[in-house]
């Protein structure tokens, strides 16, 4: 059969800096989802993207087409309001664990669809399946299931939903087309519209270990993406969040299931509580919940039984130990002075290496690896002093982790300026 | 075995505007013949260049590279000097049929190597290959022995000459990064360089019909080129002549054959005498062959003597009659007036659809299909005065060729501007 258009002229197009139409658009996704367009012609296109960028309707109609690649999910027949939460992606970023089960403690519904981890940043999948008999898979009959009852889903987002998106997610990663505006907004969104939430709440991290190194270039995907979903008719808000320092004090996997149930049984880092409260209190306003108490609810153990549901909803077993890693191996300050800098990035890249995340997509990850900060921003410390456990199954790997983490602690002389962690807040 | 470089680095520096290092670029190209870098990969980097641009050294690299990505050849070993001619396409272009001969009935070895035409200007060797018996194909030995002798070949390039141009020209093909100046001189010079000529002229055509549509970027395109091969030991020189208007009055395989033994029996139309005596002249004063008669050398038979033992020292029959189309239709004036244009591009793709050139390399093309041209611009015309005949073996193909030769015919009132056809000489 005959092709409408001819994908060259479509490449030329946004090559030159031209606008591409509706119909272009639609036409190039589809042809891309269905292999008539060749991996190498949508590699040249994405590039043209990434340097000559789109407006907000070409946006618009990229996001719309992929969305309309695959299927989407319909959550209207349940009983209550859904509301969503996605994160750009950050070193430590465990927010999910604690701040699903307490959304839905308030008797609304939290369907997070998420994929698996690539890169320093780690997986939501991977921390939970460190949880003896948990499951990502579930079907969907089941998944309305759980919302009705206990409210809260973390479960692998099924392959049918934005097709046209994971083939060029794929091909970004290796073609350095990742950091622009236009495809992470319309990759994120196009998931999270065909997915069939009512609200979103998107947590953009800025700094070193975040996609967006630059407060200014966080907002402005901030802006696009929610201008995107309310377009699209999901009542969207975007918080921007610091991540030029981990969040919390555990990287990996089972650490940050860990440190996500200290936050549930009412304790855990100020700056993770800080986080997961104020995204809990956006998510509910926009579900219609006016002002909940939500510290209370992490006191109190409303969260706690919410997770408790959620997770033996899942197959898992709440009350199990958690693997611990075989081999640990201390940190300590090579100097007195302040803690000035935890780099993110370096850390992130560090417990990476250690074996809590894949280079590929078939790699296994450790449940275990990971690292654990002892000492804050600001602190002052002694030569001497522990400042990170690491933990590996694969005591080889310290040194290449080493490599990457020590240059990311600085000890200064100069007390360090006090942290912001919520930046902005993009309506 | 690792890697020395990451090649989605290599493509973020070019995609940044940065400048690849001579390493990047060697490694990049190696590891793209040896498919350890992708189509998609290639595809974004050639995208990224397209419209970053590369610097001199980053194109020299880059032939360099290309160069090295195969075999050499070396003529050093015969007795007579050796020079060649590349044109960059152009429609009605036949020059190298009786180019190669004139100039090596001077003594002169000319060592014509050439590709499958893909697209509108056709192949030399398909028009060759009209000729009964004649083949495109020669062995290395028999090459030099032919041009120790006659002096003269045509023949289709080894596989083994600049592998990396063929992958990456396939790719560009289909990925809108072809009308790119770095890629184009890099790709041509990689392949002349690899042939081992000691002298080139380039013809760079201009105009409707060409690559090049204006006269700056046609001389951008020369100048680089130019540079390119006197940097690698090989003496370059460039004239830029005209592709508004096809060359000549023949368009076709069969039929610039025709029109080139025309030019050798010391007739045919002027402006394809006049482009075949200036790259001769330039050619043979490259080769230490100072003003040579070489109008005189076409109307005494020289050139034409030549010409058959090159034919014959090819299998083919230079006294055989040349195949003649099955199918011939007329094109008339539809006014009276002044012929002011017959566009290039537009008879080109006539005679594509016709049948003359392929689509994909794997087609057969038509040898006896294309078109004749029986008036000149400025020329005046009478309604129903005879302009072109269209030849094919498919009749069903007159339609759409017309389709495309009507609207490049222009009749107007004012007399035409007299025409240039050598527009400016790089050297």
């Amino acid at each position: 059969m005959a092709e409408q258009f001819d994908v060259v002229d479509i490449i030329r197009t946004k090559r030159d800096g031209g606008e591409l139409s509706t119909e272009q658009i639609n036409w190039v996704i589809d042809a891309y989802t269905r292999g008539v367009v060749g991996d190498e012609q949508m590699a040249a296109l994405n590039m043209a993207i990434f340097i000559r960028d789109m407006n907000r309707r070409e946006i618009v109609d990229w996001t719309q087409a992929m969305i309309a690649s695959g299927d989407t999910m319909d959550f209207s027949t349940l009983s209550k309001p859904t509301t969503d939460k996605h994160s750009t992606g950050g070193v430590g970023d465990k927010v999910t664990l604690p701040l699903g089960p307490l959304v839905s403690s308030y008797g609304v519904a939290v369907p997070q669809l998420s994929g698996r981890g690539l890169g320093h940043t780690g997986g939501t999948l991977d921390k939970l399946e460190s949880i003896p008999g948990w499951q990502a898979d579930v079907p969907t009959d089941r998944l309305m299931e759980i919302l009705e009852d206990s409210g809260a889903v973390v479960a692998a987002a099924g392959a049918g939903l934005a097709p046209a998106d994971k083939k060029i997610y794929a091909l970004r990663d290796i073609t350095a087309t990742v950091d622009c505006i236009p495809l992470i907004a319309s990759s994120i969104m196009s998931k999270k519209i065909a997915e069939g939430t009512s609200a979103l709440v998107l947590d953009v991290k800025v700094g070193s270990g975040a996609f967006m190194k630059d407060l200014d270039q966080a907002r402005a995907l901030a802006r696009t993406m929610v201008d995107l979903g309310n377009d699209a008719g999901v009542r969207t808000r975007a918080l921007l969040t610091d991540m030029n320092t981990p969040l919390g004090r555990k990287i990996g996997n089972a650490l940050e299931v860990e440190e996500s149930l200290e936050v549930l049984a009412g304790g855990g880092p100020a700056d993770l509580v800080e986080i997961t409260c104020e995204l809990a209190r956006e998510m509910l306003e926009l579900a219609g919940v006016h002002d909940p108490d939500v510290e209370e609810a992490l006191k109190d153990g409303r969260a706690m039984d919410s997770w408790r549901k959620m997770i033996r909803a899942q197959g898992g077993d709440p009350d199990a130990p958690l693997p611990v890693a075989a081999h640990q191996e201390v940190v300590t300050a090579d100097r007195d002075g302040v803690l000035s800098e935890l780099d993110a990035l370096a850390l992130g890249v560090g417990s990476w290496r250690l074996g809590a995340g894949r280079a590929r997509k078939e790699d296994p990850v450790q449940a275990t690896a990971g690292i654990e900060i002892h000492a804050e921003i600001g602190q002052e410390v002694k030569k001497g002093e522990k400042l990170l456990t690491l933990h590996t199954d694969t005591p080889d790997r310290f040194e290449r982790a080493l490599e990457s983490i020590r240059p990311g602690i600085v000890i200064g002389d100069a007390p360090a300026a006090a942290r912001t962690i919520i930046l902005d807040r993009i309506v």
